[in-house]
C-alpha cells in the first residue's frame, strides 16, 4: 500500500484526492494546503483523511512514498525538489514549472533519486487520445501533414499567465505524445486586451522537419467553447471534438491517393472524398487511469505515460513561444 | 439600357451571365472567350447573346458601355487596361490583379477616364455580411477586439497561387469592410505539401493600431467543410457560419461590463455568460445584388460598395503576407 | 428522340422542363398551362418550345409520345386518362390521384394501352435512398423493425389537402418502396388549428404482420424544419437526414447480439453501443434521374422505379388513414 | 433540523443521499436497503449515516420525520401507506404508484394525517422547465397549440413496465405540469419486439379541448439519443433540447400575425419566419432544488411544485394510455 500525500487543495485537488482514493494499491494520508477552509472541505468529503497547513508535514513524513503537488505552478520547482530531495516520488500539476531550466533541474534530480516524477497530463489518459495514438502508431493516417487545433471559449483570465501558458499544454502535451519528432521552429502570435498586458488570444505555429505544420489557436474572449483538433495524413484525417458526447472522433477517407494521380493538373474536390467512420469511445475517467499509472510506474519502476520528458518538452516549446510573441512573431528554431 | 459585354466564360462566368441577364437596366450582348465549346454552351442557354473568341470585339464596340473581366488573375491588368482606355466601365473578378502596382495603376486610369471600376466581391453583398456591417455601425458590439476566421475544407489545389490567394480574398474584403482602420502589420505562415511549393496550409494574422487582431486559417486539405467567423467586440460578439442554412448570425452577449468591474481578480466565466439572438437572414442571390450595384453605379456616378479601393487593398495585403511568408513569418508593416 | 408534352407549368413545371431538357433521347415540344404568364416565362427560358393554353393541343398531338401531367392533384385522373386513350406514356405528379379508384382505374387502362404509367416520386430517385434500397436488400441491417420518420417546418397551409396528404407521401413511398410487404393496419391522429378543418399537425402509424412499426409524424406549425428518418434493423439502424449536406446516412452498429445473450435480465445500455458508418453520397439531381428513368422505360417496355403499383398503394394508405381520422384514430386493416 | 431516512439504495439513491446532505435544515440519519453491499457502499461515502436492512427501523423511528422512498415502483403504495400512517411526511419516486387506485388511496390518506405527499419529478425543477413554464405563464406563447417530445434512445429494456411507463412519465410530468387543462382523450400505440410483449416503442397521443395536441414518442431502440420537445403557441414556439449543454431552449417567433390575414389563400412560408432568441440557462442540479422544495413544503405545509396531483395524473394518463394500446389504438376519454 503505497501512501500518498497531496499539497494544494484548490480547484483541482477534489479531483485528484476523490480518484487517488478509488486507486487501489495506494491511499491518501495527508492533504496540505494554506487556507484552513479548503482543509475543512478535504475533511469533510473524506473524513479518514489527515490535513494540514504546512507542506513539510508531508515532505518530512517517513510513511508517505509519494506525493501529489497541485499548488500554483510558480512553486512546483521547490516543492517538487524538496519531495525529490526525501525521496518521494512526485506528481506535479501542468506545467510542469515555470521555465525549462527549473524542469530539468528537477529531471536531474529525480534520475539521481531514482524516483518517478511525473506530470499530470490527464488529457493523454482520454480514450480519445488512447484511440487516436494507436490510429497514428499503426500508420494508419499514412504520412502526418498537419495538426489543428481550437481551444476557445470565455474563459479565466489568468493573473499570472497569459492565454498560452494557461491553455496550450493541453494541445503540446498531446502533439509531444502523439508525432515522434521534435520541432524546427516554433513561432507566436497574439494580442492583450487587458491592462496587464498577458495575452487572452494568442495562435501557436510549429513547424516540423519532416513537412508537419502544426497550429493552436487559443482565446479566452470568445462566446462559443470549441475544441477541435484536426490531424491530417495523406491516406485519413481525424477531426477530434472534445465537447461531442458521442462522435468525439471522427475518420475521414482522404481519397488523396486519387489526386497524386493528378497531381500536374488542378482537381476540383467536393465537400468530402471519402467514407466516414466513427468509432465507439467508451466514457471513463481519465483522472482516475493517471492516477493508476502514477502507482503503477512506482511499483514496476517504469516511465509513465505523461513522463518528465513531455512535461520538459512542453515547457520549453512554451518558453520559444513567449520569444516569438517578443520579438514580432517571428520563427525561433527549437534548438 | 446599358449594353454589357462579358470576357471570360469559365467556371463564374454563367452564374455573371444569368444575373446580369436578370437585372433592369442593362442587356448582355456579347461573351467572349478562348474556348468554343464554352461559347456553344453560352449560346444555348441565352439563345440572344452574341458570342466571339476576340476580346477585342468587345473592347472596341461602341454599343457596349461596361464590360465584365473574368479571366484568370494574370490577365486582369491588361484587359481592364484596354477596357478603360476604350472608355468602358469596368467589373473585375477577384483578386483585381496580380500586385498592388497594377492594381494601383488601373485605379488612376479609372478616376481620370471618369470610369466605375468595381471588384466582384460577392461576398459583401450577401444579407449576412450587411447585418454584421450594420451591426457593426450602429456600435452594437462595442469596441471590436478581435476577427478570426476559419475558411478550410478539401480544396482545388490551385496550380499559380497559392491557397491564401485563392480562400483568404474573401475575409479580408470582409474585414476591409468591416473595419475603418488600416492594419499596422500584418503575419503569415504556412506549409506546402505539394511539389509546386504552393502552400495548401496557411496562416494570416493581421494587427491593428486600435489593438484587433484579425487571424484568418485557410486550407485545402481539411476534410470538415468550415467556414466560421468570430467578430468580437467588448459589448457583444457575432459568430457568421456561412454554411448554417437558418443560423448563419448568432449575437452573444459578452456581459464583459460585469468582468470589467473585477479586473484586478481571475475571473471564472462559464460557458456562456449572455443569452444568444439570431436575427432572421433571409435567402437571396447577392451575385444579383452585386451585379445591381454596378449598373447602379455606373448610372450615378457613385462608389459601388465592392469598389476598387478594397479591391487594391486586398491585394496589398496579400503582397505584403506572401514576403512574410518568405521571412520566417515575421510580422511587417503595412505602409 | 421522344418527343414530350408538359401539361401544368406551376411551382414544380420549370423544374421538370429543366431536367428534362438535359435528358438524352427526347425533346419537350410543348407546355401547357391555363396561365398566360407562366407560358411566356416558360418561352423566356427555354426559346426553342412550343406554348398553348389548351391540354388538347398537346394530348392530341400525333407527335407527342409521352405526357408530364403537373398540375393540381384533382385532375390528374380526367388528364391522365385522355392521355391513355390518345396513346401517350403519362408520368403524374405525387400523389396518382385523389382516390385509389381513381388510381386503379389508371393502371387498368395504361395496362390495357401498354403505356407506361409513372408517378414522379423524385425521392426515390436520391442517392441516399438508392443507398439505403441497397443495405435493406443485401439484409445487412438485419431484420427490419421499426421505420420511424419526422418531417415537419413551418409550411404551405395547403387549402385542399391536410398535411399528411401533402407530407406523407414522400415517406409513404419510401416505405413501399424499401419494405416489401403490405401493411396489416394503418392508424392516424391529428389536429387542425384552422378554420377549414384540414388536419396541420398529424401522426400515421403503420402496423406490419413481421412485427415493423412504422411511424410517421408530419407538420407544417414547426419552426424547426426536419427531415429526419431512422430505420431500425436487429443488427444495424439507419439515420437518414436530408437536410444533412454531407453526412446524409449514418449508419449504426446496434450491439444486438451482445444483448439477445441477457435477454432475461434488465440491460442498462450506455449512448451508443457500436461503432459508426457514414457512406459518402454524392450530390446530383434525383429529378434527372427520375426523368431518365421515365424515357428508359418508354424504351424498355420495363417498370420505372417509381411505378405505378407503388403510386397506388400510396393513395391507398392515405385514404385508410383518413378514415381512421374520423373513427377515433382507431386502427383500420390495410385489406 | 428535520430528520430523514432513505428507504431504497439502488441506481438513484446515492443521488438522493449525496443531495439531501447538502440541503440545509435537514439531515439524513439512516438508509435502508435489503442488499448489504449497497449499504456499505453508502456507509463508505457518508459514515456518520447510519444503516438498517429493515423498512420498520426507519418507519417506526420516532425521531424520523421524513421518509424518502427509492424502491421499486410495485412497493411504492404499501410502504409510502406505512410512512404515512406512522405520521411521516413521505417523498416517493416516480411513477407514484403502480395505479391510479393506490395513487388516490395514498393521497387521501396524506390529506387525513395532514402530511406532505411529493413525487420525485426532478425535471420540473430543471432551469429550463422553470423557465418554459414562466414563458407559458407570461403568455408569450400566446395560444398553445401543440407539445410534441422525442425521447428516444438505445435503453435499458425494463423487464416489468414498457417504454411508456419507462420514460413517458417525463413529458406527462411536464405537460400536467405546464398545461392548466386536463387532457380530453389519450390514445397510444407500440410494438413489442421482445417476448415479454412489454412495448419497446410507443407513440402516446392527448387531445385538449382547447385544440392542444399533445404526442410523445418513446423508444429504447434509437441508436441516437434524442430528448427534444417543442411547444408551439400562435407567437412563439419553444425548442427544448436537453442534451443541449448551452443552447437548451430556443425561443422561435412564429410570425403568425402576418399569416392569420391570409388566412383564406394559400401561404408558401420560408425555413424560418421570425428572429430565434436563446436565454442563458445557468447550470445547476434539479435534484438538489426538489430536496430543498421537499424540506420547505413540510416547513411551510405547502404544496411543493412536484406535488401529488400531478402524480395521481401521471398514473391516470398511463393507466389510459395502457387501455388503448389493447383496444387497437383507440382515443379512450380521460374522465
Amino acid at each position: 500500500m503505497i501512501k500518498i500525500g497531496i499539497i494544494g487543495y484548490g480547484y483541482w485537488g477534489p479531483n485528484l484526492l476523490r480518484n487517488f482514493f478509488s486507486v487501489n494499491g495506494c491511499s491518501v494520508i495527508k492533504v496540505c494546503d494554506l487556507r484552513k477552509k479548503r482543509l475543512e472541505l478535504a475533511k469533510k468529503q473524506f473524513p479518514s483523511v489527515g490535513i494540514t497547513l504546512q507542506a513539510g508535514e508531508i515532505i518530512n513524513n517517513d510513511e508517505i512514498e509519494a506525493v501529489v503537488i497541485a499548488t500554483p505552478v510558480s512553486s512546483h520547482y521547490s516543492l517538487a525538489r524538496r519531495c525529490l530531495l526525501a525521496d518521494k516520488h512526485v506528481l506535479v500539476e501542468k506545467p510542469m514549472a515555470k521555465s525549462s531550466r527549473e524542469a530539468s533541474a528537477l529531471i536531474s534530480l529525480a534520475r539521481k533519486k531514482e524516483k518517478i516524477l511525473m506530470v499530470d497530463y490527464t488529457f493523454l489518459y482520454s480514450l480519445a487520445v488512447r484511440k487516436i495514438k494507436k490510429l497514428i502508431d499503426r500508420n494508419e493516417l499514412g504520412k502526418i501533414q498537419y495538426f489543428d487545433s481550437t481551444r476557445i471559449n470565455l474563459g479565466l483570465f489568468q493573473s499570472d499567465i497569459n492565454v498560452l501558458w494557461d491553455l496550450a499544454p493541453h494541445d503540446i502535451s498531446m502533439l509531444c505524445h502523439l508525432i515522434h519528432e521534435n520541432p524546427r521552429s516554433i513561432q507566436a502570435t497574439g494580442i492583450s486586451h487587458t491592462v496587464n498586458k498577458l495575452e487572452n488570444i494568442a495562435y501557436l505555429t510549429l513547424k516540423y522537419k519532416s513537412g508537419i505544420i502544426a497550429h493552436i489557436s487559443c482565446s479566452w474572449s470568445s462566446p462559443v467553447k470549441i475544441r477541435m483538433t484536426l490531424i491530417g495524413g495523406d491516406k485519413k484525417i481525424i477531426r477530434y471534438d472534445d465537447l461531442e458526447p458521442t462522435e468525439k472522433i471522427k475518420i475521414y477517407d482522404t481519397g488523396y491517393n486519387i489526386r497524386s494521380e493528378e497531381k500536374k493538373r488542378k482537381l476540383l474536390v467536393s465537400y468530402r472524398v471519402g467514407d466516414i467512420y466513427i468509432p465507439k469511445i467508451d466514457n471513463q475517467e481519465p483522472l482516475k487511469e493517471m492516477a493508476e499509472d502514477f502507482i503503477k510506474s512506482i511499483k514496476s519502476h517504469n516511465e509513465p505515460i505523461a513522463n518528465c520528458k513531455i512535461g520538459l518538452k512542453v515547457v520549453k516549446i512554451l518558453e520559444i513561444a513567449q520569444r516569438s510573441l517578443k520579438s514580432k512573431s517571428k520563427e525561433i528554431p527549437y534548438q
